[in-house]
């Protein structure tokens, strides 16, 4: 294996999964519905595949889904953008991740990360030889330490990477903390990464595009995709949207990372982003529904729940069960009590300062939840 | 940009099928199928998409079809693989190239490629930071120059880059040649990368995987897709095959690449792959009639064919026509005659090489190929 990818794991989701199979314990790890996404999706889809619309597509993406991302993306942040110039459509936020690193950032660059962050920020930065500094959002609410924060930017970063809703805590950052991460980035003329892939999940404020703040757009791409918002996380299409000319480095690495994703399937996702209002808004109920019946069910259970606004998971502290650490929670977890968790310390560049967390998802239908609940119940 | 992909142009298969479209040309320039897939195939993917096989893949492939991929080599090349060690799914071979050399090759390794070459080896080669060393084919047969080749292997070799049937040029790797490369990656410990998309279009001699020699499959990625050999090049499935210990860094690149590949596109992709052989048969009878229609047509036209004994791609010279080179050539055929060809030259570390050569393709249906030799007859 090439140094650059020497120190990472198999992904924590992955092996995670794999456990939940082979104990038959209930997964509330990696976060994906175990429902099925909309039928008007799904149609979508078989109509595009029987249509013959199977052969490549053009690499940046069809023309039609490219316009519907533009559409979605005014309505949300209120940003016009030009759909032949400054999206992308790629094979999953993960390939958005990669092809926004590899394309932009060169060895030695400094680019700047919040812990906890999504495992493949660190690995995609170091295939691109990034020099990674992590700042840790303070406990209970996650939010920005903003002396720590002022003093890690410098004329040396080149790029600060957000996740908001931010997965693993389900933290929103406040417009003041995207304010203040606006004005670092421009004064140092630094460029923001940010993967909103849980945007449709705010159950408390609105989600804020750090690209629709003042003098923004031009340095940031904003990432998403269809996974989360349509229950159809298999499906693997994603997009960045950025000015033109970083469009042209993302474009650059996607060329050679997949060259085009899947014909067929921007076919369906340009019908899904063109859905009603109404659709967003069953989709946060429901899973305001499920919210509340995992975080009240952890509650009861006697873990602490820490507040989450926005994505579909949340994070609890273990202590109270007398484990070491949250690897070891999370193998009892698994093999004696029956239900499957995410430790966290796999998210910090320092592991220790995550022994405490564990993340739990509630992308699952509400039986699942209340099972789970109740194994952690009689067996914890 | 980063410095990684700056010298790198838009992929010549993107620009030329936006001037195709442009200009209203015949396309013979990318190499997609202008006729749709099987029926079994899509149909085996709209039942997954309606059963609900829409939430993300085990990272590195559903079993069904890392299964199917193991039998289906087994097949081809009578090498045994264990479907859970030595398989791994990619978004289309062009994430399984990304992944292979960006999980295995460190900056500064040597990794020879014979030119021309597909433009995504040397762009990825670069994100690795790769030190490319590029031996040419020998016209007219692009034949391997022994010597040089010899030559240009030394114990800082770490890896040679193989494409068999290959494009551009339809050329396939004779057992003698395979013979050598795998001699000399064994002196030097070096590993071998094969990309053989096209091994289902072999129309004279059989594909040899060079897996499949003594002593090679230990240090061989053998990499394919369904694209071709299931004229759906738009679903972006593909697939790495190698021993455990290279799969290893091959799955860690995947994971921060793309992560997963499409669900329901697998189920299909596994259904397609345990096809009966009648289905091969028909499919290269078919393409083999095509490929009469356009060498023939590219004959009476006026240029010197080259002999191509795979894959659905041709290379002429088109010296006989008076233009500067292959660009000037290209662009005139699209503008003037109507018909989109590629020009080579961007598949060499010297454009010079290919600078009388240009690459056309029969992937088209019959009267598609008449059509453009039509248009070539009149106005050339
Ligand atoms: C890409 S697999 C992980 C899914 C996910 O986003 C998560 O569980 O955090
Ligand atoms: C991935 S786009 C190019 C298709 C192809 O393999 C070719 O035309 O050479």
């Amino acid at each position: 294996v090439a140094k650059r990818l020497e120190k990472f794991k198999t992904t924590i989701f992955t092996q995670m999964s794999s456990l939940a199979i082979k104990h038959g314990a209930i997964n509330l790890g990696q976060g994906f519905p175990n429902f099925d996404g909309p039928d008007f999706v799904k149609e979508a889809a078989i109509q595009a595949i029987r249509d013959g619309n199977n052969q490549y597509a053009r690499g940046y993406g069809i023309p039609t889904f490219n316009s519907a991302i533009a559409e979605r993306f005014k309505k949300d942040s209120g940003l016009v953008v030009d759909p032949e110039t400054e999206v992308t459509v790629t094979s999953g936020c993960t390939e958005a991740i990669a092809a926004t690193i590899l394309g932009l950032i060169n060895p030695g660059d400094e680019v700047i990360l919040f812990a906890p962050f999504y495992d493949s920020y660190e690995a995609t930065l170091s295939m691109a030889g990034a020099n990674v500094k992590s700042v840790t959002l303070c406990p209970p609410d996650f939010s920005v330490p903003v002396d720590e924060l002022k003093s890690v930017f410098s004329k040396k970063t080149r790029a600060i990477m957000i996740n908001t809703p931010h997965n693993p805590t389900g933290k929103m950052f406040t417009r003041e903390e995207l304010e203040l991460i606006a004005t670092l980035c421009i004064e140092n003329d630094a460029l923001a990464f940010t993967d909103e892939v849980y945007d449709k999940l705010a159950f408390e404020v609105d989600h804020i595009s750090i690209a629709s703040l003042p003098g923004m757009y031009d340095r940031t791409v904003t990432m998403n995709s269809l996974g989360k918002t349509f229950s159809l996380t298999g499906w693997k299409i994603g997009w960045a949207i950025a000015p033109a000319h970083l469009t042209w480095g993302v474009r650059q690495a996607h060329a050679f990372l997949t060259f085009a994703t899947s014909t067929p399937m921007q076919w369906a996702a340009s019908v899904a982003l063109r859905a009603p209002d109404t659709y967003y808004e069953e989709l946060k109920k429901d899973y305001l529904a499920k919210k509340l019946i995992l975080v009240d069910g952890l509650k009861s259970v006697g873990f602490f729940v820490y507040p989450s606004s926005g994505t579909y998971f949340v994070v609890v502290d273990h202590t109270p069960f007398g484990f070491e650490n949250d690897i070891e929670f999370c193998e009892y977890l698994i093999q004696e009590v029956g239900v499957v968790a995410i430790p966290t310390s796999v998210f910090y560049l320092n592991p220790e300062e995550g022994k405490n967390l564990v993340r739990f998802t509630f992308s699952k239908d509400e039986a699942t939840l209340r099972a789970a609940v109740e194994r952690m119940k009689l067996k914890l």
